[in-house]
């Protein structure tokens, strides 16, 4: 599946910001004291390159970004979301190689043919980064022979977008795929995977959202009928596809002035794509004289009637908006097509700058997997992606807003002490926590002050505090700290484990 | 931290075999019939490149590999294990990106240099996939111009292998890093590192193991107290390295005859190189007329007599052998270093050919993070790896030989029905059930046979079932059916979330 239209530019500039919060730094050249002969013996080698280029920049590749602490925490929240709505709907797991031979991936979309990265020739096989997870996945289907399959796959992709043309994208980022493969009744599997976009943004609290649907043959259909040549067909719909992004004004100018269309093509055109509603829509448009003349947009609107009717079933028919301007940009989709938007996204949470487009598209492509098979055999496929990017921004921002501070480490209870000379004991200590099963930290000192080794709680969110000093030494004894309360019990040192356990199950 | 190790010959055999259980295909030329307009555009564009090489052949790249949903399982088990041990210690996420800037990698280590996988040069910068998780944790440190930082990632590195002489490595493999970075007190975070590692093998369940244990400078001065030419040291140490495949006598003819190390030279080294045992010979060491004139050799044995000491107290220095023997290839570290390894792996579950080497490794590095630095700020690190690949290959063997059969969804419900046209009922029953939070699947068919759902549900390993039929749906009631047991019974319509709640609690 592809990633999923825009950041706007103010997020852009956010997350442009966040980035420069850590400004590159030129790096001087000068040895460092103190190291064994090893140690000079790699420096001065690393330093060499260092000398030819003095103003060399530490960054990260243009384009992508580390992921701090903080960040990880709430991106594993997200996965972790969405891959569980994934295995309730029975989902296997799948990993395929982060680059395939360069022949797998070409041609299967001419959108992003251009968007490879490929890797250098250095003797073997021509390779390139994978740029969806949707390919390999139709690769491994043809590859092993697998007539049926319900797989999701969690991942990074890479596209080399000109950030010009494309604001606010990473270039390196993740993908989570639910795709269903197989020979199946209709719109079955399909309604699934809208039902799963449901459950995923419902879960996620993102505020309330739609899922705009449209079918590929009802597009080619609407083209076929208003005129435009069937040689101009994946261009015009590739212009199509920036509906959410431009006016129809400045789409029309493209479909004419760029592309060369007829204007009255275009405006026929214009007509439809201002078209967007539930069932009542679907029945006017079966009855519409002129799409009605397209054998391929009444397949489509057949289709699309029995979708709406298992939706009605899944109690999530008011979630989906039947929407003749969504076409999709992949050329792979064959048939029903999809994607999510929020509406006035997060507001709730007063953050400004969140119209990020989509947050989860997808569609059904039944020929992609027959490219592939030496034979041409059809595995006809069903999918969606979850937009985990822009989900993660948003969450972010909201976080930020609302103020929210995450724990980056989940530490239970920290071994103190307030005198010196108990490393020993503190050892002692924590070993037996650890072999419990027990998250627990002290600090790497061998006589740290017992503000240093509180203050680090307070800062890390560690909730109990166990502190052995002479006194508890001598009474064989153990405190037990709450660094909330800052109430402390005495315990008895056999006891640690068992006492720990219980405080651990009462908070 | 670098890939541990080696598989040896018959294991690559294995790997191989599962391997060419799929073979790959020659794609013939032909277009696939009843698909639309569209998906025959797709389908032209994408058949041309076939004609150009009619003997086109599916595979993934050479040393990569799909991991199928049963080895998605058996992954994610072993991954959960080391990451919970990691959080357990407090440590913290952290995401980089798949390839860094060339200068970032390059010369940080002489022995992958060569292997790593240039991107092709698309205009823009000059990039490569990281070969490990190490240099990349460097730079984040220093850009972020962080002083310590306890962090785990886990994530894909690449490395250029050449098959011939590194068997049974993949290219593309998987690693688990754990580090603590910051100025400490000697020993202590080292010794956490030895632990984790006791900790994660012992939760594994591999059998019995082993830890061996060394210091650079040890490595170090052992050879110049032995008389080796300081600008042969790393080549010297790189040959020191092979001792886990190689005999001492392969070792030391290439050190002689390849490097031209002087015989009695030679001889002096193998006199250490076949010394290991614990505390005793540390103390041993202390007294050798030779090694004892070397003050870097004195100081790594008087941080690992303060480690053992350390590692008495956590209960594991039993597991810890002090081996002289021991190099690491890597240059960049400076202290203490060890390696893991399994102990007649596995043998009680009767399988053979697992001897895979070393299964975890790591050591200090005290100079790398200052590389980065503009003002060349120190910052000590000492870390570790889990060989992922390893522990995987050999549960999963482990597994073969005892014929384990693993699930590979987590479906705890099955909607079914014994009649035709309950398509509608069967979707209303399985939102409800999706809605509150329950694994549950049904087939994509209108009219499905009753048998085909039940030995789909064997298959699958399903432990419930929800069967509606004209029956239930005259009683308002559903059968609940035990796939093991194939007892059946009937409960109220309204009371499906709760009963079948229920039951899964007692399952």
């Amino acid at each position: 599946m592809p990633q999923l239209g825009l950041l706007c530019r103010k997020a852009w500039a956010a997350a442009l910001l966040s980035q420069l919060v850590r400004p590159p730094h030129a790096v001087s050249i000068r040895t460092v004291g103190g190291h064994s002969q090893i140690a000079e013996a790699v420096l001065t080698s690393q330093l060499k390159p260092r000398e030819e280029k003095p103003n060399f920049v530490i960054k990260v590749p243009k384009g992508t970004r580390d992921l701090s602490p903080q960040q990880m925490v709430v991106r594993e929240k997200i996965l972790d979301t969405v891959v569980s709505c994934f295995k309730r709907h029975g989902a296997k797991g799948l990993d395929t190689p982060a680059f395939e031979l360069k022949d797998m991936l070409t041609e299967k979309s001419e959108e992003n043919f251009g968007l490879m990265y490929d890797l250098k020739d250095q003797g073997g096989e021509l390779l390139s980064l994978r740029y969806d997870l949707t390919v390999p996945f139709a690769r491994y289907l043809a590859m092993n022979k697998l007539k049926k399959m319900k797989r999701y796959q969690v991942g990074k992709v890479w596209r080399r977008e000109s950030p010009a043309i494309v604001q606010g994208r990473y270039r390196e980022f993740c993908q989570c795929d639910f795709d269903i493969a197989g020979q199946f009744d209709p719109m079955i599997p399909d309604a699934e995977c809208l039902k799963i976009i449901c459950e995923i943004l419902s879960g996620l609290q993102l505020g309330d959202f739609l899922i705009k649907v449209n079918d590929r043959r009802i597009v080619d259909g609407m083209f076929a009928v208003c005129g435009v040549p069937e040689s101009k067909f994946r261009t015009i719909c590739a212009s199509m596809d920036k509906l959410d992004k431009m006016s129809w004004k400045d789409v029309r100018h493209e479909m004419v002035v760029k592309k060369g269309l007829a204007p009255e093509v275009a405006d026929r055109i214009g007509d439809y794509v201002q078209c967007h509603g539930g069932i009542s829509l679907l029945e006017e448009m079966f009855q519409d004289p002129r799409l009605s003349q397209s054998k391929q947009a009444l397949e489509g609107l057949r289709d699309l009637k029995l979708l709406f009717e298992y939706l009605t079933l899944f109690g999530i028919a008011e979630k989906i908006s039947f929407d003749l301007s969504l076409a999709r940009g992949l050329d792979y989709y064959t048939g029903v097509i999809y994607e999510a938007v929020l509406l006035k996204p997060a507001a709730q949470a007063g953050v400004e700058s969140l119209n990020v487009g989509s947050v989860a598209a997808g569609g059904r492509y039944d020929d992609l997997v027959a490219t592939f098979d030496p034979k041409g055999y059809k595995v006809p496929c069903v999918g969606l992606s979850i937009g985990v990017e822009r989900i993660f921004y948003i969450v972010e921002q909201k976080m930020k807003t609302l103020g929210e501070k995450v724990r980056t480490s989940e530490t239970q209870v920290f071994v103190a002490t307030p005198q010196k000379n108990f490393l020993r004991e503190r050892l002692k200590i924590i070993a037996e926590l650890w072999d419990a099963g027990i998250k627990a930290e002290m600090l790497y000192k061998e006589n740290p002050k017992l503000l240093t080794q509180l203050h680090y709680c307070e800062d890390m969110g560690i909730p109990l505090v166990v502190i052995i000093g002479e006194q508890e030494q001598k009474e064989g004894t153990l405190k037990l700290r709450s660094v909330a309360s800052r109430e402390e019990v005495a315990i008895k040192r056999e006891n640690l484990v068992a006492e720990i356990q219980k405080q651990l199950s009462l908070s």
